[in-house]
């Protein structure tokens, strides 16, 4: 113990403290379509097989996400009351895992952009805020979304209370019944969350006369929550990934780590993003593939996806719709085919039989790499992480973190390796649980 | 929509971008006891009544934490190992409400300091990496300790995963059979939980013997922590709130929350911390109250405790016990007696019958302000927050939170007010729950 040089004010150093100042925010999010050397397949229509236009998709969404959907600007603006949404936990940490590497003993850099701190514990709120935005400014007054495990209902329900507007959301039965948390989370937020199929909707009412006793389906839940927008001329819909737009929002994730980067003089030899419906991972890494493909560096990226749900690794690169029942437009993307049920492993946020088509794209033109990792692989990782580290992954982000951490041990050199850490796992501990206890 | 200035660049301003250098973690604790006009009352010993010897500690506590017990050294410096640790989540945001300050139409500037980031969820791991970084060096491999609804137990049980040491926690049996996610937290760090009272000791036996149905009590689960402490040359025991040297580790809150609100040019006028044992409130405020009595600022500190167990504005200032059976040495404190049991409020953390003898004392010297808030108008404060701001504050927490709005909604001026946010309220969604339905 030693006192401090002056004797009346500890050496706080003046470099950064924290997100006291919002400006430290971005400005701008990155549109990677800007910069591909060859553009992204469109959408097609799912009658017709033609490129979708904005009138197709004006019934559920607001126009200044359509015209996000197909746009090639390269930075897009981000509107001042986004950035102050934003600043209630942006910039997120960028962190130096040094316990990490010391327990590794490896001689490379590991880095981790942990997107956890967010008030619903993942990246999922980047998006849900600037959706609701966008809805807010255009009058509608009420958004409607379907959810799994409930991490994308509980985002966008934050983002409609702190907007003003309502939020209906049709979570999967069995999720609704098994794992209440994330329900209660959208009800503090004053959300309405439905078990789905509900009597609330032809759609939900026809699958209940069909299987009284069914648990339900993601693609049930979508198709009661488009219904129900497309009814309701105040009402519009809200998709948590795969669309362009949300990986333009998600963007904010990679822009910052660029920054944060920058600020330290690194650069990233290696990116690791685990890999479901993609916008994390694009969020993520199109920002570093961008200064790539302007700038000529040489940033590698991973995608990190399960191998009980591998789309990208073992999928076709073709058009197939994003739900089970063949309603969503068409979609160029790495898919497993529609009907493709994934087994129930625990990362529900993987689970998903498409990548998204940007993602798909960057991937097919040898943009970044993929690979697959094995449930117990991603949580012995995990597992590894939390005890060197201190933070619980998700069990999402468990993949990126197996990816690096292969990477890491087989390293040579003080290359830098930057994992994104999608969200906490605190309320997925009883799947932890499952794995410590054997 | 529209593109930054410069084409290839978003306008990421170059101020701060978060927690990537760790160099922005304060240096130095700051010690209250070196400015207070007297002295803060010894502990005493329970048998002869005679100040504490630092002999009477050291079966127990490593010298280095019982020299921090009687400072009066002002900066005491942290050391790197435990710098580098806080870096996990430290500094922690202090971000601006204001969505907040429109929703209550308030003219005053709302800022809250939210711990909530850490990987317990709480200010918590702020004393146990040092606590346990001080045993580690010492030569200790295996610390003990109780918990309640588990929040002290995850925080010790990741400082141990760090620090590669074993650790024991004794959870009250009632939480550990109804709150089952902090107890599976400690397994995830490799920490070894027990209902308590447990078999493994001779005051679980007895306790056992003379109830076999018992549900136990905190008081109960210190006694078989302490004791296979004791009886072990190896272990240590760890204390969570109340103590000096915790509340000095946790001086890092306030230390960062001033170093903050300097950067932006701001000063505090009023400074709201949710009160229990008293480490949270201690650690954020002690700063802002060393600077008044050296400097001769007037921010005013207002702790906030629940009715249901109102030591400070109910309670007698008198030596007392810190347990219920009356083991632990005697405390000049705010206390509503060793015997009282406070209801089971959703508020875990504030469920203690005494005050930190360094918070009472500087009550009783007339250096901060107390109030009580009801639990349904913390709740009301919690849920306006949440649906403001994003995040959903612990329910300990919103008793800060209750105080700052009532304060904030009768404010006439730009007045500066702080909430000290101790922690989320993830794991306790169920008592938001209860009370959104009323």
């Amino acid at each position: 113990m030693t006192t401090s040089p002056d004797a009346t004010r500890p050496a706080v150093l003046t470099d950064p403290v924290g997100t006291v100042v919002p400006s430290s925010v971005p400005t701008h999010w990155y549109n990677l379509a800007a910069d591909l050397p060859e553009p992204c397949p469109p959408a097609l229509h799912p009658g017709t097989r033609e490129p979708l236009t904005p009138d197709d998709l004006a019934p559920l969404f607001p126009m200044a996400l359509i015209a996000q959907e197909v746009s090639t600007e390269r930075w897009v603006e981000i509107p001042q009351t986004v950035r102050e949404m934003y600043a209630l936990w942006r910039p997120s940490p960028l962190v130096r895992a040094l316990r990490l590497e010391r327990a590794l003993g490896t001689p490379a850099k590991i880095y981790y952009k942990y997107e956890g701190v967010s008030p619903a514990g993942s990246h999922k709120p980047n998006t849900a805020v600037a959706q609701a935005y966008y809805n807010a400014v255009e009058g509608i007054t009420r958004l409607t979304t379907e959810t799994g495990a409930g991490q994308w209902g509980a985002s966008l329900s934050m983002a409609c209370a702190l907007l003003g507007l309502d939020c209906e959301v049709w979570q999967v039965r069995a999720s609704y019944d098994a794992k209440p948390y994330r329900r209660m989370q959208m009800e503090t937020y004053g959300a309405t969350c439905h078990a789905s199929p509900s009597d609330l909707t032809e759609a939900g009412r026809a699958m209940l006369a069909a299987d009284p006793t069914t648990t339900g389906s993601l693609g049930m839940a979508i198709s009661e929550a488009v219904e129900s927008a497309a009814k309701d001329p105040a009402a519009h819909y809200a998709l948590g990934s795969v669309l362009n737009h949300v990986l333009l929002h998600q963007s904010v994730i990679g822009v910052e780590a660029l920054a944060q980067l920058d600020e330290i003089g690194e650069t990233a030899d290696v990116v690791f993003g685990c890999a479901g419906g993609g916008s994390n991972l694009g969020g993520l890494s199109f920002p570093f593939l961008g200064r790539n493909l302007r700038e000529g560096t040489t940033t590698r990226v991973v995608a990190c996806e399960p191998a009980a749900c591998p789309s990208m690794t073992r999928g076709e690169y073709r058009y197939d719709f994003g739900d089970v029942a063949g309603l969503t437009p068409l979609l160029k993307m790495h898919t497993l085919g529609k009907d493709f049920v994934p087994p129930a492993i625990h990362a529900g946020g993987l689970r998903y039989h498409g990548m998204a088509p940007m993602v798909s794209h960057a991937y097919e033109l040898g943009l970044m790499e993929a690979i697959a990792v094995e449930q117990d692989a991603a949580f012995a990782a995990g597992v590894e992480f939390a005890r060197a580290e201190g933070l619980i992954p998700a069990p999402e982000s468990t993949h990126a973190v197996a990816g690096a951490l292969a990477h890491a041990r087989a390293a040579t050199t003080d290359e830098t390796i930057v994992i994104g850490l999608s969200g906490n796992g605190v309320l997925d501990l009883p799947a932890y649980q499952d794995y410590v206890a054997g």
